[in-house]
């Protein structure tokens, strides 16, 4: 049995939901459908969901909120007219919608969280109701009889471990189950929603409750590029890489797979297949627990930036117990999550992310860290870039890093800071913010030589 | 003025007493001259510090110490000797001694600290006795009248801020200042000794007091070595490093000077001139505040072993904020000190010294890992040797990660770790303790290639 979870852009026009029913109904073993929101259909677009968010807000400030009302309804009939459904679908929508504007306001978290849902709750509406008309065995079901239990955290779900013994019985259902992303129940009944994109851990819980054989994830890319596509034009596609190698790449800006819905796939060691609706015979790229190590040690260069370090010295650091904790204390107590921290003997350096700094908050972190811990100095260097080279094969491949930081000396880009040691599947390079671009490119092009490519 | 300090080798026979007399009275700025207890005589020899040590904790004990104390009055009678010195000083020396034996007991540490003092105490009587009759203008001091006030923390003294200003009056004292190195007094009056070696922190904090234009440190090499001559045969001699230099490298096992001792010297900018007292005429190595940067990006390479990772895992660990402290707080709680912590996006590794593990402590924090943070792994790597390439030259240059990296690469090694960033004179890689050699010697051969030597 396979799960297969159809992106925004894969439903945004009804030419679209033609594709997803062709590729459903052309392999039996996709029993579970799980869909996201209609997307945009052009760059300029408005998502249903963000039409959903502006009509929230607007009735929760007492605003009219009837073009928004009206642009979301005419997306969902624009579709049901080219799949030539019937008009109920459409009434059936509007009252569904209406319903969740007209429901209580009383937690404004709470009702945001019940018509954001609406996109993919009506989504899977339409998509099971063309299945039907297509005569083809299909159910929508909605999260609560499927038996999705999630925390009352509106917006940062937790899917509550019942759920998993729940879903299970889906694989009972004798046709396809049409079921809308996004979103659980609480166990008080009220909807709450998983973090934006959050239709992939829908997908994952579900394939790791059936226990499915595959859980094939569908979106607009051939498969997942071992860099950048605007830094390095045609990279290379990857075929195969590890959930360790994803959630590394994920976090330096490889925003194809939510990666917390990584984690019910992971823990059920279901294989994730990244596939394209628009190209559904490509083979994408697939996630699994081991690979075979072929083509060298790194699988893919990813690269952030915004990042910035608090550099501290204090003479004799190294032999005050506490002192490293006592720094982390201090950025806790302003709600503040740091990256890395490389440290010398008498000095540490705290990587974070900048957006984290305003400047009444650095300033206020800086007295503190003068006034409580007596350092010697105290400052923050802006602007930095992370550089992270990923790949199962870096472990003990001896003379990585050799080669990386020989191709960065060769551009004359100087190092800020190493982070190699802890993770066995990445290495980490700070540079400068103006380095991002060159640096990737100097590194995709020592380990991903062009004459290997294909 | 200058402050001259002389080690333990410097004056363990009247030969080498001879020796430190002549090299004072070579430059009339050696004004004040601190002194350590007389060390080995041969790599057998016990020194006096040493024999100090048993009868004291003999006494303690109500055990019989007659032997040890002979031998310490013999050494200080055989110097005597050699030194032409009339028999009123031995009996000076051995009326202290006793008197420091037969004190008060009560408080161990205490009564330690007292004993371990004579060393030091003695010898300083005994070199300004020397002095004396070779018509030199010369007295000796003690801390408590020179002004030398400390903390009352037994083996662990801190200097009193206001011993600075006490100290200054030296500066007006006509003739040779002859200061016993290692120990001040509380203000209780009770002798209170510095850490292991302290002879180096009472030279540097007197050189401060006195506002000296140099401190120069008298021991029995010529040069501070640009790596360890056991690993390189002839290594180069560092004719001039920054303090930071010094500590960074004697973090890492080079053992020439005390790196607390380096604080006063560093804080009033006075250079710390390392000689030799078997080659005075040597230049010796001058620790400096800034240097120029010739020689390429290193001044040398230390490393050490002993070090063990703790390593931790747990999915989407970089979302949790608190986590990093609360790790820390464990081994606080322990009072573990650790080294560096590298980290992954999920993964973190403690290095720490791994002397401080017994079995039972490392359960302990294993299950307070476990149970707290419900981590997914928690492993501990053992047997890690850190070599540290030091240099204020590396900041800036492009490549030395590079190079290093490579020579280690083409020897075979893998780096377990490394860090770099925070500190900007050191970069540190992480081997197998069974690669420490090796590691060391290659780095060194590619920074410090033979031609370029002299």
């Amino acid at each position: 049995m396979k799960i297969a979870k159809f992106g925004g852009s894969s439903l945004a026009t009804w030419e679209q939901i033609e594709k997803v029913f062709q590729i459903v109904v052309s392999d039996k073993e996709r029993k579970i459908i799980v869909v996201s929101a209609p997307g945009k259909r052009y760059p300029d677009d408005i998502k249903i969901t963000d039409l959903l968010i502006t009509c929230g807000r607007k009735s929760i400030n007492g605003e009219d909120y009837s073009i928004e009302y009206s642009q979301i309804i005419e997306r969902y009939s624009e579709i049901a007219n080219g799949l030539c459904l019937s008009s109920d679908i459409i009434d059936e929508i509007s009252l569904n919608i209406e319903g969740a504007l007209s429901s209580s306001k009383e937690n404004h978290a709470k009702y945001m969280d019940a018509v954001m849902a609406c996109g993919e709750d009506n989504c899977a509406r339409l998509v099971a109701n063309y299945f039907q008309m297509k005569e083809i065995d299909a159910e929508y079901i909605n999260p609560k009889d499927g038996g999705l239990f999630v925390t009352n955290e509106p917006g940062h779900a937790q899917v509550l471990p019942k759920s998993y013994l729940l879903l299970h019985e889906l694989r009972n259902k004798k046709g396809i189950v049409i079921f809308p992303g996004f979103f659980g129940y609480s166990e008080d009944g009220d909807i709450v929603t998983f973090s934006r994109s959050g239709s992939d851990i829908t997908g994952s819980v579900i394939a790791n409750g059936v226990k499915a054989s595959l859980y094939e994830n569908f979106t607009d890319v051939d498969a997942v590029y071992s860099v950048n596509p605007s830094i390095i034009q045609e990279p290379k596609e990857i075929k195969e890489l590890t959930y360790r190698e994803m959630r590394e790449l994920s976090y330096a800006g490889f925003n194809v797979f939510h990666d917390e819905a990584l984690i019910p796939a992971f823990q059920a060691g279901i294989p994730v297949n990244i596939k394209n609706t628009n190209n559904p015979t490509a083979p994408g790229t697939v996630i699994v627990k081991e690979r075979k190590l072929t083509n060298g040690p790194l699988v893919g260069v990813a690269s952030d930036n915004g990042f910035c370090s608090i550099y501290i010295s204090k003479y004799l650091m190294n032999r005050e117990v506490g002192f490293g904790r006592k720094i982390l204390q201090i950025l806790e107590d302003f709600h503040i999550s740091y990256e890395h921290q490389p440290s010398g003997i008498d000095d540490i350096s705290i990587v974070i992310r900048q957006n984290q700094l305003t400047s009444t908050i650095e300033n206020q972190i800086i007295n503190r860290i003068q006034d409580e811990l007596h350092v010697d100095h105290v400052v923050i260097e802006r602007d930095l870039a992370l550089i992270m080279l990923v790949g199962e094969g870096m472990r003990h491949n001896v003379g990585t890093t050799a080669r990386a930081s020989k191709a960065l000396a060769n551009a004359s880009i100087n190092i800020e800071m190493i982070n190699q040691g802890s993770s066995e599947v990445s290495m980490m390079f700070g540079v400068k913010a103006s380095d991002e671009k060159k640096a990737v490119q100097v590194i995709y092009e020592e380990f991903f030589p062009k004459v290997s490519s294909k």
